[in-house]
Order: structure tokens, then sequence, then C-alpha cells
């Protein structure tokens, strides 16, 4: 069966009540699991992670889309985090038996819908982007909600989808497909700050490093060591074990050794099956060799 | 749900209609699904994959013994390969949500089942084994059909199950529980036939290596260079990456490079996480992060 994996971000991470309503919503719907829900209370936003077939999934946004319009008012929200809408994005994830087009079109097909059912415009970003200026979610969403409707007045920030001017309480939604997200965390056995930055822009696509890398360097000071946090945004393009022999590389220039990694939250199997075939050098391995996807076909 | 892995062995590699009434045998089973058929003529025997929940698997080897006892006659059987019964050996695998004690269990209620309704005699073997002598498939074995008779004579080799002499026809079976079995080549970039057959003797248990390996060292003589052959028999406790760390380093001794390496047939999920775990230094992984076995939960 085909599983799409969606990641909606709705603006509310203090009521716990209005997102336990939102997460009933998603759960209530057929043909679709809730994994997951994630708020933080000075962001006052939640990351809902859900997953299913295309039908289901659908169900579940506009069921979850129905809820956040009613019970979120972007004109008294407050929080740390940028913002356009009540449900702010919306990525379609491709997990299993599933292209990238699938979920392209499926964005399209729930974008239009968010559109029709709510009179809520509609952003088409990343891979569905219509127009390489919406390609970032940072773009679309710069101004965020207070800066909104003087922004959609200029012709090319026109909406994919819906009314050319904000939702008055709900925003803009932008919606969209992507590959997986894999949250990874390289710790090296130094307390030198400066290693780890240095490091992190070596690596990442804003200073010249790899095209699907961010990289941040932190201090991790209750173990008194520091950490390489990464986003690896299309781990087929950058794998993982790429980026670890070149952490681990740019850290012998400092004299410094990984002391570990952590892979963050969930990571799909074929990430993990990448960096197994790259070390033990495994010629002409096929996913159906492994007994489990064997056993579901 | 509970997943086992069953792999009869049957004495029967020539005649392609008595090993597709077999394999139907095992397809009509409810609640087990057939996965693979490899019949080897010059062994005149075939090795049939199958996996399913612990009452799927018993019907399906219940129903298996059956045909093979009608269609096979040890009298007459040929071949290059040992066996001591029409259907040979039967071990259960441990794959998913399932112990290797649940496995044990599983092997004696079907010895004893196979005992009863067919007159079989039949030896527990690996981790059903009820003595150390019967261990290993190749003591119990030894002297194969043409010895059975005379060897049953010993009280030490009265079997766990059923009449204390050979099925006339079928002769006796060994059932057991262990774990799943890992073909593994790795191929050296050098036609040296000494250097494979001195790593795959470093490596394996007979002459001193690890544990739960056996190795032999072959020439691919179109490809004009040699492969470390090898079969992993516990990816747990003598993992892929140990094996391939070492063969890689013995090969340094000699100036050789590893070329590549491969997998033949399937290989548990697990083992290849271990390795991707391994060599990125992942601290605190949990089989959970896979996304698939999240979505399975």
């Amino acid at each position: 069966m085909a599983i799409i994996e969606c990641v909606p971000n709705v603006s509310e991470g203090r009521r716990t009540e209005a997102v336990a309503a939102m997460a009933d919503a998603v759960r209530a719907a057929a043909g679709v699991r809730l994994l997951d829900v994630q708020s933080d209370a000075s962001h006052n936003r939640s990351v809902i992670t859900l997953a299913g077939d295309a039908a289901g999934v659908e169900r579940a946004v506009l069921a979850l889309v129905e809820r956040a319009a009613a019970d979120i008012d972007l004109r008294t929200h407050r929080g740390e985090h940028p913002r356009m809408g009540a449900v702010d994005v919306v990525p379609f994830v491709p997990i299993d038996g599933v292209t990238m087009a699938d979920c392209v079109a499926l964005a399209k097909k729930v974008g239009a819908a968010i559109a029709d059912r709510f009179a809520i415009p509609v952003y088409l970003y990343e891979e569905a982007a219509t127009d390489p200026g919406r390609k970032n979610l940072e773009d679309i969403r710069r101004g965020e909600f207070e800066g909104l409707a003087a922004k959609m007045t200029a012709p090319e920030w026109k909406p994919d989808f819906g009314p050319a001017a904000p939702h008055p309480s709900a925003g803009a939604t932008v919606v969209g497909a992507r590959m997986p997200l894999i949250a990874y965390n390289i710790n090296l056995a130094t307390n030198r700050l400066d290693v780890a930055k240095k490091i992190a822009a070596a690596i990442r696509q804003s200073s010249g490093g790899f095209r699907f890398v961010k990289a941040a360097g932190f201090k991790l000071e209750d173990r008194g060591i520091v950490q390489v946090s990464m986003n690896l945004t299309n781990y087929e393009k950058t794998p993982i074990f790429r980026v670890f022999e070149v952490v681990k590389r740019e850290a012998e220039r400092y004299g410094v050794q990984v002391l570990e990694s952590e892979i963050v939250g969930l990571v799909p199997a074929a990430a993990l099956n990448a960096a197994a075939e790259y070390y033990l050098q495994i010629e002409g391995f096929k996913p159906e060799q492994v007994l489990e996807n064997k056993l579901k076909t």
C-alpha cells in the first residue's frame, strides 16, 4: 500500500485542549494514522505527524484545517516562530510505494480543496512550487501574518489557489511536497565551540557545503562537549554517510574526534540501508533483499 | 504480528512436478506465505522458504511433510548433498515480534506432530537441541539415510520424538530453531587464491575465528578475482560489520584491497541497521525510529 507522510504545522502550542481537538480531528479520519504531536509553548506552534494513503491523508488534512480555522485567530496569536496561517504549512512526504510526483499532485488537490472549502488562500512550495520564487517556505512567509495583506496586493504574490487576500483570522496556508527530513546531530569530543561552528559552516549549503544540509554548531553545556546539529533535507542526494565522513575528516583537521552521532525522531529505512551499503561496499543490493520488505510484497 | 520464517530442505531437486506439488501444499496453508523455492539437481534437493505466524507455519510444514513423505523414497534417492530424510531439516527462525524461545517451542510442537502423524522419527537440533551432541546438524546426519537404521540402535541416537527406527522411505527429520543465516561474500581485488583462503581461515570459527562464521576462499575465474564466501549464522553476536572490518584489515596484510561485498538472498533489516549504527557511531538508536517500523506499530 502507498504510504504518504504529512507534517502539518499549526499556530497553536499553548492551549492543550485546542491542540487535542486538532489531533482528534486527524485521528477520526479513515485511512490515516496519527503518529506524533509536538507542541512548543514559546513558539506557540504544534507539529502534527500523520501517515496513510492519499485519500486518508487528504481527509485528515481537511478535517484539521476545519478545526484549526475555527479555533485559531492569527490576529491575537503571539509566538517566537514565524507564521502566516492557522494551519501554517502542510508538507506531503513520499514514504513507500509512492513517488514525489504523486505527492505534488496530492499537494495541488488538497491545496485547491482548502481554498474552496475554507476561503483560505494557498501557496504551493518546495517540489510543488509553480514558480522558483516560491520554492522556499521562508520567502513565502516573509512578513508573516501581519504583513500578509499588503504583500498579497503585489501580483507576484497572488496565491496558487483561493482569494487574493488573507483569510481574516486564518491567514494563508502553504502546501507542498518534499523529501523526508532527517534531524541528525554529531557530537564532538571537545568543548571548543569554534570547531563545531567551523564544521557546520563547511558542510551546510548556505556557506558552500552540501546542497541538502542545514547545520549549526552548539555547546552541550551539561556534557562539556559541542555538537554539529543538522537537518538533512534530501537523504537520497546528500546521504547521511557522506555528511558524517566529511564532518569526521574536518574534525581531524583540528585534532578533534567524533564522539557519537544521534538521529532525532524518525528516519526512513532506506537512509540507514544506504549507509550499510556504503561502508560494507555492498554491490547490487536491492531493497527486496531485506527480509521484512520481501514479506510485505 | 509475529513473523516466523521456516526453511525446510526436502530431498527432491530433479522432478519439477514433485517440487511444485510440495510448494503448492505450502501455498494452500492459511496464515503463511511461500517466499522462495530453490532446487538443485546435482544435490537432488530443494530449499523452500516460507513465513507466517506460528499456527500458519505449523500448518504449512505438516502439509509439506505429508506431501514429501508420499512422493519421496530415500531408498532410491541419489544426490551429492548429505541427507537422512524426505523432509531432511526444518529450521524455524525468529524474524519479528517473536523470540528464539517461541521458535524452540514451535520446533518441539511441530516435531512431535510430525512423529505422531507420519510415524517419522524426529531429532531436535540447534537452539531446540535437548543434548549438546545434537546441536550440529552434521553430527545428527552423519551416516546419512543409508546408515540411519544402524545408528538408531545406539541409545544416544534415540530420537526426540517418534519410533526408534527410521521410517522405511522417509527416513528421519531434523527440526529446530536458529537465527537467520546471512550468505555474505567479500570479493578481493586480486587473483591470489591463497589470500582468500588465508583470510577465510582467519575469520571462521573452525580455525579460530569468529564464533558464528563459516567461510571458504574461492576463485571467480571469469572475473580474475578471488572471494571470501561466508555464512553468518548469528548476526547479533557476530555482526556483519565486524567480519567485514577484519577481512579488510587481513587483506591489507597482503597488500590487497576489498573490491566489493555482496549479500546473497535475504538479510534482516536489523543486520543492516547495526552496520549503519556502527559506522555512523549512532548512540541510543531504537528500531522504532525507523519510519517504516513506526508505521507498523
